[in-house]
C-alpha cells in the first residue's frame, strides 16, 4: 500500500451538494444571514439543502464579499456596502505579514497581528452596519413572513435581525472564541477538563495547564465584552433597547455545533446544542481525468493546501515547502490561489474508486478531511482556531504539527518522513475515521431536521433551559450556601455558648457545694 | 369533539413490537442482564429488536420473577433463586399497606413504607447474589464471546458481570434516585435548575425550593452510599478488587436515558448520554372488537390504570374511584389485575383509526402515554419516581395531581371535571404531544444504533470524558483557586508593606527636613 498524507495549512472549506431524502410535508420560509469566509460554506450547504427540499430560502449578502454568492436553490437579497472588492482582497492579503519568516521583533509581530485583526474587525462591523441600518432592506425582510433565521452568530448580524423581527434563530457555527456560544446556551464548561480556545490544551491537563485554562476561563467575560463591544453598541442603536449580544444569543432556539466528539473532547452539551461536525464528509464530485491518472502513482501522493484564508505565502516559506517536496518520492499537489479549484478536483474521488492512500482535502475544519478519508496529516496552522484544531488532532496521534514561522526544509522533511513511515499514524486515523463515519444520521440531514423543527414549531422553547432565568449568584447557589453556612455557624455558636453557660453554672454549683 | 382523559395511578408499562429497518452488516453477540418490574419492559423491547435484526441475544433471568420471561427473538438463560413466586407476589402486595386510607399514624406510615422498601431491597439483593455467585453460570457466560452487555444499572448486577468479563456496557434506564447515573457519567447537574428526585420541583425554583434542592444534592453521595452499600460489598466479593459500584458504572460506554426534554426539563447531557424517551410511542396492536365499539361512545371515555406495581387497592380507595366514575357521563375502563391485559386491549388503536378523544394507556413513564396521544390526565402517584413525574406533567399544564391517601370522591370528581371542561389542558397536551412526536429518529432505532455502535467498536472510549480522571478538588479547580488566591494575597500584602515602608521613609525624611 502506498503512503499518502495531507499537509494542511490553515482552514479549507467545502460545498455540500444537494442530497438527502424527499422534502417533508411542511414547507416554510427561511431567512439566512450568513457570515463570510470559511463560515459561509456550512451555512450555504444548509441553505441549499433547505431550498432543494422546497422551502423558500432567502439569503441576505453584501454586494461585495470574499466568497458569498448566489446558489441554485435559494434566492439572494443584496445590500450595498461602502467598500470594494480590492479593499476586501487587501484585507485578506494581510495574512502574509503575519506568517513572514523574515526576522521580526516580537513587537513587530504583535503589531502585524493586531493590524490584521483590526482590518478584519472593521470590515465585519461595516458590513453589519450596512445591513442593519438599511431601513428599506429591514422593512422588506419584515414583510416576508419568515418562519425562522439561519445564521452564524460569531458575527451576530443575523441574530439581531431575528430579535428585531421576532423570529426564532437556528445557529450554525464552529464556536465563538470567548465561549459566548456555550455561555449563551447556558451550557456548563468546567475549565478542569474543557480546554479553552487558543490554549492548544487537550482535556487532560497538568496542574499548570489547568491554572492557565482557568485563568483564560475567568477572563472570558472580559474577552467577550471586548470582542462584542461594538456590536453591543450596534444592538442598542438597531433595537432601541438596552440589550446586549449575549442576551440576544441566549434567545437562540437551536445551536448546530460544527463539532464532533472525535475531533474535540467529550464535554457537556445542552439539549438544544446539536453536534453536526463532519457535515461534508460525504461530498462526491467527479474527478477530472488528468487528476485521476495523477493520483494513482506508485508512492501515493501528498495533498498540500493553504486553506481558504491565505491566498499566498511569503517567498521564503514557499521555498521551504518546495524544497522539501522535491526530496520525497510522493507526488505533491498544492495550490496557493483559488480555493475552490482544488476542492472540485479532489472531491471527485469516492472512497471506493480511489487508489490506496488517495484523499480528498480542504474542509472548514482542518483535519476533518483527513479524518474523513483516514489519511494522516502534517499540520501547519496559521490563525484563528487552526492551532487548537491541529493540537487536538496531534493529541490523538494522527499527525504532526509544525510552526509556520519557524518551519525549515529539514523539519518539514522530518515530519513528512515520520508520518509516512510510522504506521501508528495511519492506524490511529483509520480508527478515528471509522468512529467519525459511524453515525445514525447524516449531519446535514440532522441540520435540516432541526431547522425545519424550529420553523414548524415557531422555535424550540421547551429546550430552553431555566438557567437563563438565573443570575450567577443563583446559578452557583451562593445565596443558598450563604444561608446554610450562617445556619451552621449560628448553630455552632449557640451550642458553644450553651455549653459554656452549662459549664459555668456547674462550676458555680460546685463552688456553692 | 368528545372529551377523554386518563387517570393514571402508578407506573404502567408497554412492550414494543418488532419494527424498524433491516439488520445492518455487523452481527454480534449481546448479553442482556435485565431488571425486573417496569424496568424490564424497555430492556426487553431493545433485546427483542436486536434479536430481530439478527444479533445473537442472550437474556439472563432468574427462574422466578415478577414479569421477566422468554421472547421470540432472544434466548434465555435462567438461574435458580432461593424464593418462590408466592413470595415475590407477597412482596408486591405490600404496596397495599402503603396506600391504605384507614387512619394511620405517621409512625405507622413510615414503618409500612420502610418495611416495603426493605422487602423489595432484600429480594433484589438475593436475586443479584444468586446470579453473581453462580460460578457455573458466570463461566458459561464468559465462554460465549459476547461483544457487549445491555443492562439497567439501577440494579448493577449486569454492570458487575460486564466488568468481570471485560465487556463494554450499554445502560438503558429511567434514572437512579441518588443521581448516581448522572455522576457516573461525569455529567454536571447544577442544583440551581436541575430538580432532584423526590422533590417534585420544576426547573424554576423559589429560594426555599433551591435551598431544599441543594440540600438534597449535598446529601446525594450519602444516599448513594446507603442505597448501594450492599452492592459495594457484593462487588468486592464478586470482583475480588476494591472497586465500588460508582466506579464500575463510570466505565459504562453508553447511557440510553429514558427521558425526554418534553417530559423533563432541559439540562446538560454528556455525549454518551442519549435521550431515548418515548421509546414505545409508536406501539400499535390490533384492538379487540368489543373494545372498538366501546371506545366510540358519545362522551368519550376515561382510561383508569393502576400501573405495573400495584395489583390491587384498599377497599376504601376503590369505592372512592368507583363512586366518582358513576357520576360522570364518560365511560371508564379500568383494571386492578393483570397489567398486560389492558395494554393489549388499548394498544390496538392507531392514531388515525381512533374516534376523537380515544387513547392508549399504560407506559413505563406515567404521562408518556397521555403525551403520546395528546390526552390530558388526572394523576394519582403512589411511589418511586411517580410523584416527580406527575408534578412535572402538572407543571406543564397538561393534568392534575391528586394524593392517593387523601383522595375523596369529591376531589376526584372536581379534578375530572376541571380537566374535562378546561380546554387549556387539551391544548397544552396537544402542543406537547406534537413536540414529543416530532423526532428525527425513532427512539428504539436510536437505541439499536448505539447498542450496535458499542458492539462494533468494542466500546465508546472516545466519548468518555476526561472528568473521570479528576478528583473533586481538581474538578472544581480548588487547587487552582487556592494558588490564585495565594498569589493575589501575597501581591496585596507585599504592595501594602511596600507602601507602608515608603510612607514611613517619607515621614522620616520629612521629620529630618
Amino acid at each position: 500500500q502506498t503512503n499518502t498524507l495531507i499537509v494542511l495549512i490553515g482552514q479549507g472549506s467545502n460545498t455540500v451538494p444537494a442530497s438527502g431524502t424527499a422534502s417533508s410535508a411542511f414547507l416554510g420560509k427561511l431567512l439566512v444571514v450568513p457570515m463570510d469566509g470559511s463560515h459561509w460554506v456550512g451555512v450555504k450547504a444548509l441553505a441549499q439543502e433547505m431550498g432543494r427540499r422546497g422551502h423558500r430560502v432567502t439569503v441576505v449578502i453584501p454586494e461585495v464579499s470574499i466568497r458569498m454568492g448566489p446558489g441554485k436553490h435559494y434566492e439572494t437579497v443584496t445590500y450595498p456596502v461602502p467598500y470594494d472588492k480590492a479593499y476586501v482582497d487587501s484585507v485578506m492579503a494581510s495574512h502574509i505579514d503575519v506568517i513572514k519568516k523574515t526576522a521580526q521583533s516580537f513587537t513587530e509581530k504583535i503589531k502585524n497581528r493586531f493590524a490584521q485583526i483590526q482590518k478584519i474587525t472593521s470590515l465585519i462591523h461595516t458590513g453589519a452596519e450596512s445591513l442593519l441600518f438599511n431601513d428599506s432592506l429591514i422593512s422588506h425582510l419584515a414583510q416576508q413572513g419568515f418562519d425562522a433565521v439561519l445564521t452564524d452568530p460569531m458575527v451576530p448580524t443575523g441574530s439581531l435581525v431575528a430579535w428585531k423581527l421576532g423570529l426564532p434563530t437556528i445557529n450554525l457555527l464552529r464556536g465563538i472564541p470567548c465561549f459566548m456560544d456555550v455561555k449563551s446556551a447556558g451550557c456548563p464548561s468546567p475549565p478542569s477538563y474543557v480546554p479553552r480556545f487558543f490554549t492548544g490544551y487537550t482535556d487532560k491537563m497538568s496542574f499548570k495547564e489547568r491554572t492557565v485554562n482557568t485563568l483564560v476561563a475567568l477572563l472570558e467575560p472580559l474577552m467577550c465584552r471586548l470582542l462584542y463591544w461594538h456590536f453591543d453598541n450596534i444592538a442598542y442603536q438597531f433595537l432601541g433597547e438596552e440589550v446586549g449580544i449575549a442576551e440576544v444569543l441566549s434567545e437562540s432556539a437551536i445551536w448546530l455545533m460544527r463539532t464532533d466528539p472525535i475531533l474535540e473532547f467529550p464535554r457537556p452539551l445542552m439539549p438544544n446544542m446539536v453536534p453536526v461536525g463532519g457535515i461534508n464528509c460525504n461530498v462526491r464530485n467527479p474527478l477530472p481525468e488528468d487528476l485521476a491518472s495523477w493520483v494513482s502513482g506508485e508512492h501515493g501522493f501528498i495533498v498540500f493546501t493553504l486553506g481558504t484564508m491565505v491566498s499566498e505565502m511569503p517567498e521564503e516559506t514557499t521555498s521551504v515547502f518546495l524544497e522539501a517536496f522535491r526530496q520525497i518520492p510522493q507526488k505533491v499537489r498544492g495550490r496557493y490561489i483559488s480555493p475552490f479549484q482544488i476542492i472540485n478536483q479532489y472531491n471527485g474521488m469516492g472512497a471506493s474508486e480511489r487508489p490506496a492512500g488517495s484523499v480528498n482535502i480542504l474542509t472548514p475544519h482542518p483535519g476533518a478531511r483527513g479524518l474523513c478519508h483516514a489519511v494522516p496529516m502534517v499540520m501547519v496552522p496559521i490563525s484563528g482556531d487552526q492551532p487548537d484544531n491541529a493540537q487536538k488532532m496531534a493529541s490523538k496521534g494522527v499527525g504532526v504539527v509544525l510552526d509556520i514561522v519557524s518551519v525549515t526544509t529539514e523539519s518539514l522533511l522530518q515530519a513528512l518522513r515520520d508520518v509516512l513511515s510510522d504506521t501508528r499514524y495511519k492506524e490511529n486515523i483509520q480508527k478515528l475515521s471509522a468512529l467519525h463515519k459511524d453515525r445514525q444520521i447524516d449531519p446535514l440531514e440532522l441540520s435540516v431536521y432541526w431547522t425545519e423543527f424550529v420553523m414548524r414549531h415557531k422555535g424550540a422553547k421547551h429546550l430552553r433551559s431555566a438557567v437563563h432565568d438565573l443570575n450567577w449568584i443563583q446559578y452557583f447557589c451562593l445565596d443558598v450556601i450563604a444561608l446554610l453556612t450562617t445556619v451552621v455557624l449560628v448553630f455552632v455558636i449557640l451550642t458553644v455558648k450553651c455549653l459554656k453557660l452549662c459549664l459555668r453554672n456547674l462550676g458555680r454549683k460546685r463552688k456553692q457545694d
